[in-house]
């Protein structure tokens, strides 16, 4: 199981503050969208055992789980009606249960440290096996192609903000392994591209 | 200099027939304005040296040069903005004299072929040095991992659809170089974002 856990910064909270005709007047929302569709399409198909959180101002967690994602569309205005949806269903998230948004969707009322704590203590898939290992991409980290994929990693990314000092400091102390993939500063859904590339070539190793 | 030539079978050449609020319904417009921000963004930056050709109906080829590029946006809906300005101004490309749409942005009167004979033949850069090198993706290309990345390549990437035969044949003829991503087939700008990732790190050498 792969996760990408992205941290939306500036996301509002209310749902009536979303246009889906100005996605990125909503806390660029629209690199949340493509963090989603880069984690879960491929052409003409969907991936499997992926799921990907997208932590909102550090208050609600939507997550999107590619094994039971159904009628969801690789554009952003179709991502952000579904992230919309999901913060119209936060009355329904009582405690850390989920709010059921539509299949494959939940929305928990959940911070960035509860998810890590949620998504590395669980196992992330029905197996027991499942040893999630949260992967920090740093520039300091090993270079991908001397690193070998664990086999559940979880990944934190950030939006266009760096991470606050907080949540540097929550990844330095949870990540078991550092990680770069590459000289340049990428965006979020591009660094998704890439690990996932990383991980689908076991290491740059099978093709 | 790298370059990316995106097919755009389905793009309506009439700007009016694009709606900002269902760009997936202008052709999958959404896949090829994902492939711009993909080919030309960073994070908080923009690429230098690359440029992405759009190739609308085998009639119009719409360019995004990264170097002179002003005021663009990741954004689908900004880019596809563009795209449809770049339309507008079909009637300023005469022959093939591109029509100057905005700033890092120009409109010629061309389909693929033409496309590639002028990226092709004419240095993609002001020094004479540049050798572009016609880089096919192919599922029985050699793996990005051993390969050497060209000095300035230009790869071909198709929209939603396969390659038409008569683009196959073009290819087959015109490419220098195959290769291949990885096992899994990949939209056309997540694999724009992975074959930057191998240039960027020099076939993974160095980060």
């Amino acid at each position: 199981m792969r996760q990408f856990v992205v941290i939306g910064h500036d996301v509002p909270t209310d749902p009536d503050a979303i246009s889906l005709s100005d996605i990125p007047g909503a806390g660029r929302l629209d690199l949340l969208c493509r963090c989603v569709a880069a984690g879960v399409f491929l052409s003409h198909g969907i991936r499997e055992r992926v799921r990907v959180h997208l932590v909102v101002a550090d208050e609600f967690t939507v997550t999107f789980d590619a094994d039971s994602l159904r009628h969801l569309h690789p554009d952003e205005r179709n991502v952000a009606a579904r992230i919309r949806d999901a913060l119209d269903a936060q009355d329904d998230a009582i405690g850390h249960m989920p709010a059921d948004v539509s299949p494959g969707v939940e929305l928990r009322r959940m911070g960035l440290e509860a998810t890590l704590d949620r998504v590395l203590d669980t196992p992330g898939t029905s197996s027991a096996s499942a040893d999630p290992t949260l992967v920090q991409l740093h520039e300091d980290g090993d270079p991908l192609v001397d690193a070998a994929p664990p086999t559940d990693p979880v990944f934190v990314l950030s939006d266009h903000n760096d991470f606050a000092p907080a949540e540097r400091d929550l990844l330095a102390d949870r990540a078991e392994r550092r990680v770069r993939v590459g000289p340049e500063l990428l965006h979020a859904d591009h660094t998704v591209s890439v690990v996932h590339n990383w991980l689908d070539t076991d290491g740059y190793e099978s093709y």
